[in-house]
């Protein structure tokens, strides 16, 4: 997504280890009309499917679900993160390792929002080592609902994380994939 | 607004210990149907004000705010909720105690996303005991900025939050307004 990538180079900010902050207009910050357009290439991507649902993952996933999910016309479900010990009965959870924040956490979703048969596209904003995606796939077929497809804007290309999910059989689409990063600031994207 | 009580009083649950729960339309699942009427109405509310930017604190009111923004036409900040003990010097941070979750954390905007002069309308699904929403006001204020308003999609009225709000000289519009809550699971708005 040629608009996507121009804004990641002209606002992005690169740090070493592969840090790459895009507060300024997704994750803190959040340019909603970048958002819109956002929306607009997803439903161009996964428009011809049926989907029910859009899920994604608090925090920063919300806002993309939210105006992915009114060019769709379905509901958001977002799943949260937990460090309880206590998960209730009423809940799908999955064990997701944050190598960012360098712990585990549960990842939570009510029961009453998540229906067998249900066709769901997940999004999020990045994708590096999948384990946040990887964790929401499996509460979206451990509920019998079918994750349709994945939808990311940016993917460190660099990392495994999109392997990993297209060998758990789900369709990804990442609009900007980063195909290396220098310490000065370069971007490279793949295609 | 009757469409927003007519919803908390179809699908909202109440509990003892005056829990309303919106679970299933506001802050798991959301109907953005529903926040896109919610966003039109704090339009209606501020439109005639100069806003250049929606404010708001991580999980649950990002989807209100960016909704919230489309209408506005203007960026969405969303505050971060940190435990950590190292605060950088370019953030803006306040402390806020959690009645529901028995802590107190910071709550945190980069100082670049918040400039002197800058008319800020902030938004929240809930105010109860105000906490959160104060300690967004004096973000704001910190950073020589103006809350021009507080826009709350649900306020319980019964409780202090209100009162703080307005005695701190900020202008609240809730748009629902829970007056009381019995355990047999029956509300009682405002007006």
């Amino acid at each position: 997504m040629r608009i996507l990538e121009e804004r990641i180079r002209k606002d992005g900010k690169v740090f070493p280890g592969n840090i790459l902050k895009v507060d300024s207009f997704l994750n803190h910050q959040i340019d909603v009309h970048l958002l819109e357009q956002i929306g607009e290439e997803f439903y161009r991507l996964f428009g011809q499917e049926q989907i029910d649902k859009i899920m994604t993952i608090e925090a920063s996933g919300i806002g993309i679900a939210c105006i992915t999910a009114q060019r769709f016309g379905v509901p958001v479900v977002f799943a949260k993160k937990s460090q309880s010990i206590n998960i209730s009965a009423d809940v799908f959870t999955s064990k997701v390792a944050s190598y960012t924040h360098g712990k585990v956490y549960d990842v939570i979703v009510s029961k009453e929002f998540l229906h067998s048969g249900e066709r769901v596209l997940i999004v999020d904003d990045f994708l590096a080592k999948g384990q946040a995606m990887l964790g929401l796939i499996e509460i979206v077929r451990s509920a019998g609902a079918v994750p349709v497809g994945a939808g990311i804007v940016i993917e460190k290309g660099f990392q495994e994380g999109g392997e990993l999910i297209r060998q758990a059989g789900v369709r990804l689409e990442s609009l900007a994939v980063v195909e290396s990063m220098s310490d000065d600031g370069a971007i490279v994207f793949r295609g």
